[in-house]
């Protein structure tokens, strides 16, 4: 098949590689033999390759700005990002291409992202920036993570991997999901028509679901006046998971006790913007799930493993459902 | 026996209760049994007690400022800290009498500070930090623990909690003590001397042994150069371990990525002091082993254990070596 990897230079993601295709590919068996691979950075380039390229590899911000329709083979389209909520409502996606994503990838970094939130917000990490800040020297109460509990909204990639670390320290995890599976990973997994019966007893709410429709300020200033005083809320879905102005009201009036937000309403955050001051919130920017020595392989090989599954005639395992937007 | 309890009102510590001691010695079964109790908070109420004391329970600092020359039967002091540097070098402990810490106590909370720490390094939170006040919204670079090395030197309770917490991340634990008994948490476990030989191959250095004359200083200026540029350096110990104006150079000429640092050469850090805005170092007030909810039953339950062995004739378990001061 002809194989187009298509980044623009302006891109945050790692670029990946033709050495790290050749290599996943070489890992892969049957599935990574015959291919054409071609790399593309401008809108020339996309369109030296268009007439022939059957697979688009890329981010979601990408796939954004091509023009899928002047593609007349393409059958395929592998995002590089787990979430593809950039390319919703989908409405630009050719009929009959399938898009996948790369969720699981981000398992283990972030899974480590979510317990050292976890622990920070045990410890008061929050307060004890501000007190730097401030050359203040003041002990705050803390205490192990043990017997505490973590509501986690979404247990795919990501909230499973927070799961598994969380449930490691002995903290009880509440899963919320879509679907109604219970999680090897969570001490109990419940529906989200459930989330504001747990949100009183949650030392930890962790929002690790994908941005669709359906989810978006799922954390509302009615939800957020749920959570009990000493409650931390962690995001590192989408910044759209959550009425961003209502959090930073709640952060600064101590409502809360404090928060660790990756990801955010607009990205990068606008100089001025209220969220950079907010009290009691630790910022970093859309780095939660970053694993560079990782991730590029991690992503290929699900990507090998997609063309494998379609060639015995089945659904790829990472196949998105463009009716629920993950 | 006659147990003094003393703590000046001053104390950062946390107050034992009689309660608490109650609630310990019922559950202590024979050890437990028999006792007078007395609670003191200034001279006065040490000089009223001071006649009769078998036991006095106290922090080494509190130890510090009682006559004990003027308690007679004086036999055991049990600390409520496991470090007892500030006693050092111990002349003033009547000869005869026992001096009991409580390590063991801090192993789980430490092991969290410990392995939060790591993360934050690797995460480059010490970055973010500064990044967020000045609004800049900068990715780093980051990824998984698993795989890199962390030097934990001192494996007694805190650095053995660290160690079995990056065990389970996958970090390979360099352990370095003063003994040469292997410790089950470490990949590998060896001599001081040895120390230096491990330093250029640290990801992760961790300072967790007692300050005695013997580790005073022992992370100088020489041995902060055999570290990588990428290292970070966590001190859960004692401030006195590194020559800290050697480390602030260090971070603030970038010779080191990184410092988490919960004890200090003076604590509270005075106003002003160059450590307080140190680049890349994270500081936390003294609270890496705080574990109110457990802590004083903990300690309560190392002194019961100590008074059940010294009833069999042996050494209690946590009885301090005065030569080493540990």
């Amino acid at each position: 098949m002809h194989i187009h990897i298509h980044e623009f230079p302006d891109s945050p993601f790692l670029k990946l590689t033709a050495d790290e295709f050749h290599t996943a590919a070489a890992l892969a068996g049957a599935a990574g033999q015959g291919h054409r691979l071609t790399m593309g950075e401008s809108i020339a380039d996309y369109e030296a390759a268009a007439d022939t390229l059957e697979v688009l590899i890329a981010t979601p911000g990408a796939v954004r700005r091509l023009d899928l329709m002047g593609a007349p083979h393409l059958k395929l389209i592998q995002s590089t990002a787990a979430g593809v909520d950039a390319l919703a409502p989908f409405d630009m996606i050719p009929a009959g291409v399938k898009l996948l994503n790369n969720r699981g990838v981000h398992a283990d970094r972030a899974g480590e992202f979510a317990i050292m939130a976890m622990l920070m917000l045990t410890t008061q990490m929050q307060c004890f920036a501000a007190d730097q800040r401030a050359q203040r020297w003041q002990r705050r109460p803390s205490g192990v993570v043990a017997g505490r509990r973590a509501t986690i909204v979404g247990v795919g990639g990501l909230g499973g991997g927070a799961a598994r670390r969380a449930r490691q320290f002995g903290i009880h995890v509440t899963g919320i999901r879509f679907g109604t599976d219970p999680h090897p990973d969570c001490d109990e997994t419940l529906p989200i028509a459930a989330l504001d019966t747990v949100l009183p007893s949650s030392d930890f709410l962790l929002l690790a679901c994908p941005l669709t429709h359906a989810t978006r300020h799922l954390l509302d200033a009615r939800r957020i006046a749920l959570l009990p005083a000493h409650a931390g809320v962690i995001n590192i879905g989408r910044g759209g998971l959550v009425d961003q102005a209502a959090l930073i009201a709640a952060l600064n009036t101590h409502a809360i006790a404090g928060a660790v937000l990756d990801v955010f309403a607009a990205e990068p955050i606008p100089p001025g913007d209220p969220v950079w001051t907010a009290e009691n919130l630790i910022i970093t920017p859309h780095i939660s799930s970053d694993d560079p020595d990782h991730y590029n392989a991690a992503t290929l090989a699900k990507f090998f493993a997609n063309l494998a599954t379609l060639a015995e005639g089945r659904d790829p395992p990472t196949l998105v459902d463009l009716s629920k937007g993950y």
